[in-house]
């Protein structure tokens, strides 16, 4: 017999981009930052005191909190720090969904969100998005007639890299009668001003979700927050989150980090720059991609996409394919240093010169 | 209108023990290890370096399982490593216990478990103590008959200190048609011989809990494990924890910690001795408390708990004070070093005098 829950027996887990040890592996695979993190985290960490470690540490990261809050003009209580995106989408879920209640997403999407609705009993509302990456315009309409209680929006896309228009969000908000969570996982890589913060004071039903993963460059970290209204947030800080959910060495480092924007914005005009440099360069050899606003880019392969894939990994270079039906002529290629982008594309031009 | 689930909103989160910043003020109050930990956590913390934070930490901990399988002697595939013991209760009842099915407790236990089960919409079947703290031999009848599908059993109990002996344990596993997690928080500080994790191999329904949080004098790092079964262990590291659940530092940090046993029994000998005075010098002030083998003691006041409890705070002493029935004229005391407790007796001594 089995002590598990059906559905998740049924279910399949999250499968992570792999992690190779050897240090001549070039990995364009899951989208981290390229560069280090901000001085200031080595700093902290050469300081910290390990003695402390011996007390719990604050329950609700109020440090860290004040700190995002000042960042984007909103309430301390307007924030909520999470372990990584991934507990926010998750305590979103948990507070705000019924199991057998429907979460909608667009198709393709960040490929966690089936796997956390599956775990949560919940069936999903998948709509197409047009062949420019865009939402359908009878999108809110359809996810309002299907009842769905949750819309997962990352925003830009992922995994094509094409940012929704900020008055699009809100529209978007606005015609939705469900809670609609807005993943900016990439937010930081957009090459101009993008504001969304003070949309929440419009929409009583958007949570924001933001990580230190890509553009504070602490994947490693596992630290994010939600940015909400109170009485979205409130639930989820004093009822469901674990009790201490964010041990005391990361809130200390988060909240250097996130102080540090201008060590954090120098990795970010970096990144532009070698996105754009990379994406002309990708489209000279016949693998065009969409106009990305991240640090990755989906590019569609002239030949067999999972060949060049498979290719790539025996010169020791990763990058992502997703074998599924609207994905499987493209590959999703974070964005390197200068160095790892050109080593990246003499790799490719030798591999279409003897396809 | 409210956004929220209809359980959610009408439940209470978990209130955590105060954690006052004063460095006058002596906390007694939420168990921690009064000795700080292990060196080798303070070099690896120094040798630390913060560029590797750049990318995802290892998914599922490995290198600390592995560390933790070859302590309890069972196989790495035995062993979940979690955010503190929070998110391996979290994850049981996600991963085992369907919405509205039953969840069995003693009472009373760790308060934190009937929050847990009001998360997932599960009604609690509660059981007395008897007056030693003992289960009642009607235990696991009552919890068959009432169909509970996980029983949560903290051993030794909290907040009472008492042990259940192994065979005990062993003799309920089997009895239990549901899941039984022994949530072994405190063992460390068992002043015998205790050995549960080659039960695993004997029940297909257990799962132990450790943390690090006390034994290993790490509540700040938040870092916990559970022993089970594979057929347990497996969905739950693979579908229903969070994908990236512990960052990369706190990996490292728990396995040099684990690894260094030494150091840690030094300070579990200590809390036992100490233990032990404090309880026979409080039993002589008219404090008597249940014989504890846990880092903390269940004193029953001669006078008014909560006024006692008051009157410490008045001198920056934090103990626990629970106004729920069957506790309202005891005070939980965590043990302090030697110079803590003096301070403390010394404080109990003059309240008691001047009452």
């Amino acid at each position: 017999m089995s002590y598990q829950r059906k559905n998740i027996k049924n279910m399949m887990g999250y499968a992570s981009g792999e992690q190779p040890t050897d240090p001549n592996t070039l990995k364009l695979n899951t989208n981290e930052n390229p560069y280090p993190p901000s001085e200031r985290v080595t700093e902290l960490i050469r300081q910290f005191d390990p003695a402390a470690l011996r007390r719990y540490p604050p329950p609700n990261a109020v440090k860290f909190r004040q700190l995002a809050a000042k960042l984007h003009g909103v309430d301390t209580s307007n924030i909520i720090a999470t372990r990584g995106g991934d507990e926010l989408l998750r305590l979103v879920i948990t507070t705000f969904v019924e199991p057998g209640e429907s979460i909608g997403v667009t198709n393709p999407t960040y490929s966690l969100y089936p796997v956390l609705a599956k775990i949560q009993d919940c069936p999903l509302v998948e709509i197409e998005l047009s062949e420019t990456w865009a939402l359908p315009e009878s999108f809110p309409a359809e996810m309002n007639k299907a009842g769905v209680k949750l819309t997962l929006l990352v925003n830009p896309h992922a995994p094509s890299g094409v940012l929704m228009p900020i008055d699009a969000v809100s529209r978007l908000a606005s015609k939705l009668d469900s809670i609609l969570l807005l993943d900016e996982a990439y937010i930081d890589f957009v090459d101009h001003e993008y504001q969304s913060a003070n949309l929440i004071n419009k929409h009583d039903n958007l949570i924001i979700l933001r990580t230190l993963s890509k553009g504070y460059s602490l994947a490693g970290l596992r630290f994010g927050y939600g940015i909400a209204p109170q009485e979205l947030i409130e639930p989820m800080l004093t009822k469901t989150k674990d009790s201490y959910n964010l041990d005391l060495l990361s809130q200390e480092i988060a909240a250097v980090a996130i102080e540090d924007q201008s060590s954090a914005k120098v990795t970010w005009e970096l990144v532009v720059k070698e996105r754009q440099r990379l994406q002309a360069a990708l489209e000279t050899l016949g693998m065009p991609s969409p106009p990305s606003q991240t640090n990755f880019l989906l590019a569609t392969s002239p030949v067999d996409a999972e060949q060049v894939y498979r290719r790539l990994r025996d010169r020791q270079i990763l990058v992502r394919y997703f074998a599924s039906p609207n994905l499987e002529d493209k590959l999703r290629i974070s964005v390197g240093t200068s160095a790892e982008n050109d080593r990246l594309l003499l790799a490719i031009r030798e591999i279409l010169d003897n396809y």
